[in-house]
C-alpha cells in the first residue's frame, strides 16, 4: 500500500512533537515537512535530542504551496486565531486538514468571537461548517467523511467524554453542572514565561482563568448537541457549565472531577455502570471503571485512553465523574492521529497502542 | 513571665514536627515531654536530623499521668478514636489540651459514630460538651475560656474560612455547594503505604475517599451553625455539601475550590470584597485577595495564613472560591500555636509570624 | 514462525511491569506465565490498572516445574540472594534465562559473597561459569550461544557503557576513576520504606550507600576485563573505582558523572569522539553526544538507549564523561528484552523502538 | 539601641526576596529602599503575595546617592560584571556594602577577567583589595571590620565549609579533587529561559557547564589560602579542582559529593571526625554527622545550617565528603545577613535560627 504524505505544521511545541513521536511509529505513514518558524534550518534532533539517530529531518518554514503540493494530509498545530487563515489554502488544494487549534471547533462564529476576540472571515467560515469535531467516540462516522477535523481541546475532551453517556441518555439535570479540572504543566504550551518558570511552579498550585477558559463554549456546545441528539437549535437545550482549571506542578495529564444532580436521586451505580459500558462498547480508547475503583493519571499517561470512573453521593442526590487523560495524547497529538486513522480508513488504533 | 509548660504527644508525625519547629521558636513555651509511641527512647534529632543543634531532647512513650503532672497544656497530635480515651485523663488533672485528631470535633455523637466507627463513652462525651471549634475567627472568644479545643481538620479549615461570611451574611443558597480540594502529600500522614511511595505519588494525581471523606460532617456542622447564628437546632438550616479530596504531587497545602449559587445573581464582586473585608477585619491570618487577583498554593506555604480568592460568574449565577492554607501551618500545628496563644491571653500571632 | 513462549517472575515490581509492556508489544512473543508471590490469584490489571483492556492475564504463585515445562524463556526479576537457587532448575530442564538480579553477574563466588553476604552453593556455582553478562554491546556474540544471561545492574550499565572505549583503548589511568551516579527513584524498587515515602522523598536529595553500593564489584570486574581484553587474571589490571550513588525525586534515569585521568593530557575532545563513535558504530542503543553537547535524563526517559558524552578538563588533565540511561530500560527490562532479541536471533531492537 | 538602616538592590531575584524576608524577621533592622529596574513602581507584596499584610513598600528604581545617604549598609543582589561599578559610589559615601556578585569575590583581577569577561577599572581594583570573602566560618574577625563584603557563591560555600578542615590540616593530597555539585533550580536564578521552563526540568537532570563554571577560581582561591595557612602566593600549593554542577528538579539546595585522596590511607574516620569538629567548634551554622550518618538536603532546606558528613572508602585510600546547604540561605541571602550581623557587632545568629 502507499504510504500516506503527511505533514506537521508546528513542529517544535509539545503536542508537534507527540505528534511527530507517534507518526515515526506508524508504518503507513511517510513524513514529508516538518514546520517550524523558531526552528527553521535546524534539524529536529537538535531541537529535542531524543530523536537524535531516529528523525535527523530538517525543520523548514512555512510554505503552503509546497507543503500542500507534496502531502495527502496535514496536521496544524498553530496557535488560535492563527490556523484559521492557512487551513482553506489546504483544503482548496485538496489536502486533508486536522486542525489542533480552536478555529474549527465553534460552530456559531458569534461565539468564537465573543471567546477569541476575533472574526472569521468569509473564507475560513465557509470551511467551518464542513469542520467535523474531532471526538471519535461520538462523531466516528462524520469523520471517515470529511477533510476537515477541529480535534477538540484537552480539557473538553476528558470533559465531554465523561459526560456525554449522562447527557446522551437524560440521566441528568442541565443546570448546576460543575466540572473542576486540574492539569499537568504542558498543558500550558512550550512559550516560556514567568509562571511557568520550574521554581515558580514546583510545589505550587493555583486556579487560572477562573469562570472565563476558552474551553467553555465547545464544551457546552458538545453537550447540547449530545443532549438534544445532534440538534441544538432548542434555546431550552442549551447547557452552560461551571468550568475551572488548575495547574498542577506534573508534566502531562489531565484530572475532571464533574459533579452533577441526578434527575432520579435513587438510581443506582450499576445503572450508570451499564450505561457507560453500552455507550462506549466500541470505543477502544475509553475504559469504565466500576464503582468503587477510580481512575488516576498514572494510569493512562503515555496512553490514549480516557478512563472514566464515578461514585453517586446519595446524600446530596448528585454523581461525581472522574475523568482522566494524558492531555497530550487523548488530549492532542493521539487523538488527532486517531482521527488520521479514521479519515484514512485504517485501523483506529494503529500506532496508538 | 513564668513559661508555659507544653508537652506534644504524637511527636514523630508531620504534625508533631511542625508543632515542636513552632514552640521552639516561641520565648513563652518551655518543651516539656515529647511521646512518640514509635521512637520513644531516641532523641528527636536521630528521628529529625533537622533539630541537630537544635532540640536534642529524648522522646519518651506515653505517660498520662507523669505528663499531666509536668504540663501546663498538651497537645495531642494522635490518630482518630485513640485520643478520645486520653483528652479526658489530663483535663480531669486541670491541664488544658489542643486535640488535634477529630474526637472532640463532631458536637453530636451520632454523627461521630457514624463517620468515624466508634462510640463516644460517657466520660468522652461529657467533655465533648466543653470542647471549642478551635478556629479562631469564628470562635475566639470562647477559646479564651476553654480548657479543650478540638483543633480542625485542614481540608475544613480551608473550607470553612473560605465561605463563613458568604453563610453569615445568607448570600448563597444552601443547596448545589460543591467543595473540590487538592492536597499536598503531608496531608496522608508519615505512615507509609504503597500508595504514598513516591514513584506511586509522583506525577500522579488523584481523587479519594469520593463522597466520603471524614471532613464533611465537620465542614457542614460548623456551615450550618454559621449560617444559622450559631445555633443549628432548625433542621432546615442543616447544610449539605459535596465535597472530593484529591492527592496531588506536592508536600504541603491545599487548595480548595468551591462553588455557589449567588442569591442575588446581580451581586457584584466588590460586595462581595466588602463582606469578607469586613468579616475578617480582625483575623491576622486571612488575607483577602482583590478579583481578578486569585491566591495560590506558594504564597502561604510555610506560613500561618488562609488566603482566599473569587470570581463571581455570572453566566451561570455562581460564585466560585478559592482558598488556600498549608495543611501543616494553618491546617495543623499553626492554628493549633493560634489557639494555645489564645488560651494562654498571649498575641494570636506569636511565633506564628 | 512460532512465537517465543516466554515467562515472567517477579511481575509486580517495576522492573517486571515494564518488561510485561514490553513483551506486551512483541509480536514474536507469547506470554506465558506472569508469577507474583505477593499477588497471586489477581489479575495483572489490578494490580496496575494501566493494563486494563489490554492484558488481564492472572498472576499465579511460583511452580518452578510447571514454569519451565510451558516456557521457552523466562524472565527471573527476583531480589538478589534469592536468584541463584531457582535459576538452575530451569536451565536443567533445557529452558533459557535471563536473570535480572545479581546472582549470576560476578565471575569470582568469593567477590559474591563478600558483596551479598551469601555463598553460590555448587549447583548455581556451575552455572555461574556459563552466564554472560548480559551488555549487548561488548558481549554480543557471546549472548547469541548461551542459555543464562546475567542482565547487568542499572548503574553498571551506565557506567561500563560510558567508560569502555576509554578502557578497551588505554586512554585512561587505571587509578583515580570516580564515578558519581544520580538515580530515580523507581531505582529503588516497588518495596515501601519511609526513605521513599513520597514528602520524604520529594525536594530532597541524598548520597546512599556510600563507599559500598553492590554495582562496585561489576563495574570493576567488567571495567577490568575491558581493559585487559577480555581476561583480566592480571592482578595489576584490576581496576578499583570510586562510586556514589544518590537518589533524585524523580520516577526514572540514571546520570552518571565519570572522572578519570588522561594518560595522553594533550588529547582533543574529537579524537575522544572518534574512539566512542567507532566503538560503538554498530550498537543501536548507543548514541555519542559530539561535545559540547551533553545529553540529558529526559532524552532517554521511555527508551532502551545509552546517551553518551563528555568534555576534556585540560586544566587537570581529566576527562569527564557523562552517561544516561533510564534505569527501568536500558538499565534492566530493555536491556533484559535485547538479551531475549539476540538470544533468539530476533532483531536485536526489535519492540525496543 | 538605634536600628540598621538596610536598602537591598535587585530586590525581586530568588535571593533578594529571601533576604527582604529574613530582614522583616530582624528587629534590629529598618528596611529604607528596595530596588528592582524591572519592577520599579509597583508594590513588593505585587510581585510576591506572600508580602501581602506583611510588607507593602514599593519598588524604587535604582538611585545610588539616595540611596547612600539613607542607608547604612547596602545589600547588592545584582548579576556579575555589573555590581562592580555600583559598589565604589556607596563605599565613598561610607556606606557599608555586602556584595552578593561574583565580582569582588576574587582577588586576582586577571583571573576575575579570565573567568568574566570583563575587565577590573583602577576605581573597583582599589576596592577590591578591601574586599573580604564572606564566609564567616573563615574570615569571621576580618569581616568585623571591612565595609565590604563579596558574599561567596553558592556552590563554593557548600565546597569550602565541606573540605576547609582537610587542607587547613593538610590531610589530604592537592590533586585529584573531584567535586560533584547538584544543585536545586532557584540557583539558576529567576530569570525564565527554555531550560527552566517547568516541563523542560522537571523528570529531568543534567549537568551544565562541565568544566567551565565559575565557581571554580573562588574555591581554588580559597582551598589555596586555607591550604597554605592563608597566604597562596607560593605557586606549588595553588590547588586546582574537577568541578560539575548538576540541576536537579527540586526548588533550593545544593549537595555536593567531594572526592580525596588521602595522605595517610590508614586514617580512621574518628580521626576525621574530631577535626571537623575541632575546627568549626565555634561555628554555629555549621553541624557535623557522625559517620554512618550523612546530611540531606531536606535538613537543611529552609535553614541557615551547612551540614557535612564523610566516609572513608578504604578501597580506594579516598575520603567522600558530603556537603549540604540551601542555595537561598546558607548559599546566599542567610549568609549575607550572617556578614551583617558580625560587620554591625550583633549577634552572628540574630534573625536566623
Amino acid at each position: 500500500m502507499k504510504k500516506l504524505k503527511v505533514s506537521v505544521i508546528g513542529s517544535t511545541g509539545y503536542t508537534g512533537k507527540e505528534l511527530i513521536k507517534i507518526l515515526l511509529n506508524h508504518y503507513e505513514v511517510e513524513l514529508i515537512h516538518l514546520v517550524s518558524s523558531t526552528f527553521a534550518g535546524e534539524k529536529l534532533s537538535e531541537v529535542f535530542p531524543d530523536f537524535l539517530n531516529q528523525l535527523d529531518k530538517k525543520l523548514i518554514s512555512l510554505n503552503p504551496e509546497l507543503i500542500a503540493q507534496d502531502s495527502d494530509l496535514i496536521f496544524t498545530a498553530l496557535p488560535h486565531t492563527v490556523s484559521m487563515d492557512l487551513v482553506p489554502k489546504f483544503l482548496k488544494r485538496g489536502v486533508k486538514v486536522i486542525d489542533l487549534s480552536a478555529d474549527y471547533r465553534l460552530k456559531d462564529p458569534s461565539i468564537y468571537r465573543e471567546w477569541y476576540k476575533k472574526e472569521h472571515n468569509h473564507i475560513s467560515r465557509e470551511f467551518l461548517s464542513q469542520a467535523i469535531y474531532g471526538l471519535p467516540e461520538i462523531y466516528g462516522r462524520q469523520i471517515e467523511r470529511t477533510s476537515l477535523v477541529a480535534n477538540p481541546g484537552c480539557y473538553s475532551t476528558s470533559v465531554i467524554l465523561g459526560l456525554a453517556p449522562l447527557f446522551a441518555y437524560h440521566l441528568v439535570e442541565v443546570k448546576d453542572i460543575i466540572i473542576d479540572s486540574k492539569s499537568g504543566i504542558t498543558g500550558a504550551g512550550r512559550g516560556i514565561s514567568l509562571d511557568l518558570h520550574f521554581p515558580e511552579c514546583n510545589e505550587n498550585m493555583k486556579a487560572y482563568k477562573v469562570t472565563g477558559h476558552n474551553h467553555i463554549p465547545e464544551i457546552e456546545q458538545e453537550l447540547s448537541r449530545i443532549y438534544s441528539g445532534g440538534d441544538n437549535k432548542n434555546k431550552e437545550d442549551k447547557i452552560k457549565v461551571s468550568f475551572t482549571p488548575h495547574l498542577i506542578p506534573i508534566n502531562r495529564g489531565i484530572l475532571s472531577t464533574c459533579y452533577l444532580n441526578l434527575k432520579d436521586r435513587n438510581m443506582e451505580e450499576k445503572e450508570i455502570l451499564e450505561v457507560y459500558r453500552e455507550f462506549y462498547q466500541k470505543a477502544p480508547f475509553v475504559r469504565i471503571f466500576e464503582p468503587p475503583s477510580l481512575p488516576e493519571i498514572k494510569f493512562v499517561v503515555g496512553t490514549n485512553y480516557c478512563d472514566i470512573g464515578f461514585k453517586i453521593d446519595k446524600r446530596v442526590g448528585k454523581v461525581v465523574i472522574i475523568s482522566v487523560i494524558d492531555n497530550l495524547l487523548k488530549g492532542a497529538a493521539g487523538q488527532a492521529v486517531q482521527n488520521m486513522n479514521i479519515m484514512s480508513r485504517l485501523p483506529e488504533t494503529y500506532a496508538l497502542k
